[in-house]
């Protein structure tokens, strides 16, 4: 199975170092970092894994890179513009493209633009955080639940699915994608944003936070609540299950943050935005998520005005 | 009547003006202002109203001021601390002691250490924002509601109330303190809260985003509910009147912003904290000022822990 990385974050760096690890045949599209991946390699740091890959496979285009067949897609939300130029040169008759993206919409926007029976879908249950050009912190290995979109497993999946076993992560196939990214929203939609609107603060430090944490409980509510009027059989005891992974993770930082630490785009839509109307479409009344949102939005627009002032 | 300003913020600045203009016998307590004060006078402009005081009576301390009749307080509530050596030497057996600081609290707090019957408080319903030193603007003048901390009004309160009047303001008495206090809220908790969490934005900029107009309304709605826990008998429509009130001030900054930005404590009790566990004790719920509540301690609390650190 020939597989191309496209989005070298932490999430795409991570999954793509373990699989080449592993022995399969994987190949990154790199802008910055090409050339010193080539010299040094790529290095995973994490509870029980630390290794190193020296031979990258590594380009500057994915006209470079050629068909293959699983594209594992990793680029920000707020980039996927930029996938319909680089996917094309990528795509053979059988070519799967599975998003790891987070939050929801980036699916539907594949499958509208390279044919629906293409698209997978990934949910990483995950915290990993690129600590240097070459390197990955993954504070927690976690899962990989992998799904087809708006279909139920298959064949492929399975396939796919084995490839990540065999390179020693913890993956498995869901019948349903939807279901499983409301559950990983459960997540991001608390910490993403109550890590960057109370100053600046890691997961720790929120759950640290008696007001925090409550927050965080009465957010998670409210996105069940929301997924199961959107039809999803999501249990309120996710909540709790959610919390308690994350007090074993220590001072981890949410993408989020991330992105706004270095001048990145903030995933907003994909994750409190079209949860959110979707929700709303379905009659859920959200008054805490609309308010994150509603806040987050305005956080967004005031630093790219004044970027470009 | 004589009269002591302590606390020469825009506030405690507008209204020893206005009376200071007016003929009354105004004593301003200052501290780094002294010398361009006692040069250039004290400016306000605002709609039809722009005039300057010439000779303004200031001091580097309450001693050089002496007993007064009645002491207007308008310091930062995270400054009552030092009121208790500003104060004393302002007193003399009959001084009032009136607060026109925002939020619940403060009065509490000046009828424990001063004694209850000396104490008064005022509503301001005014935008007001310092632009130097030495002058005010005034974005709205609004009104002004004295009342006695936990009883009735009295004689004091109406002659209190007619020296303002008699200075050009338009001042009213009540005998519903608290209730006023709760009014004021109102606006004081969306509009101080949102303004800081979404960006460092105006009230106009709130006002004409679609998503933060609607959590300004939904916040209202709750501190209407918990005024209405707390026993006092707020009407819902007091949010409309507050909105429409907001939409002709224009870019006004609420205090909270500026202190932000000015690096000056928050008030974070007075204005979120106090109401909402007083609110609470009394049964309400109150998911949006609880989330708020909590990204502002936490943002306050990152500052301070930066600037110590």
């Amino acid at each position: 199975m020939r597989i191309a990385i496209v989005g070298s974050g932490a999430i795409g760096t991570y999954y793509g170092t373990h699989l080449a690890h592993g022995g399969a045949d994987v190949h990154f599209l790199m802008r910055s970092n090409l050339s010193e991946v080539r010299r040094s390699g790529l290095y995973i740091h994490g509870k029980g894994e630390n290794f190193r890959v020296a031979n990258v496979n590594c380009y500057n285009s994915t006209k470079e890179i050629g068909p293959c067949d699983l594209v594992i897609i990793a680029v920000k939300a707020t980039s996927n513009g930029d996938l319909l130029n680089l996917i094309p040169p990528l795509l053979h008759e059988q070519t799967a493209l599975l998003t790891l993206q987070n939050g929801l919409g980036n699916e539907e926007f594949l499958a509208e633009q390279f044919c629906a029976k293409r698209v997978l879908g990934g949910l990483c249950f995950i915290c990993v955080e690129r600590i240097s050009r070459i390197e990955v912190k993954a504070y927690d290995s976690g899962t990989l639940a992998i799904g087809e979109y708006a279909r139920k497993a298959s064949k492929r999946t399975h396939a796919i699915t084995s490839q990540f076993k065999a390179c020693g992560i913890d993956c498995s196939v869901t019948d349903d994608l939807v279901l499983e990214r409301w559950r990983k929203l459960v997540w991001n939609i608390p910490f993403n944003g109550l890590s960057l609107l109370a100053g600046g603060i890691s997961t720790a430090e929120i759950l640290a936070d008696d007001r925090l944490r409550r927050a965080t409980l009465a957010l998670m509510d409210e996105v069940i609540d929301a997924a199961n009027a959107c039809g999803l059989a999501l249990d309120k005891a996710v909540a709790r299950v959610q919390i308690k992974r994350t007090e074993k993770l220590g001072a981890f930082k949410p993408s989020t943050l991330s992105d706004w630490e270095t001048g990145k785009p903030l995933e907003i839509e994909p994750i409190w935005g079209e949860p959110l109307r979707r929700a709303a479409a379905a009659g859920a009344n959200l008054p805490l998520l609309e308010m994150i949102y509603a806040l987050l939005k305005s956080l967004g627009a005031k630093r790219e005005g004044r970027e470009s002032s």
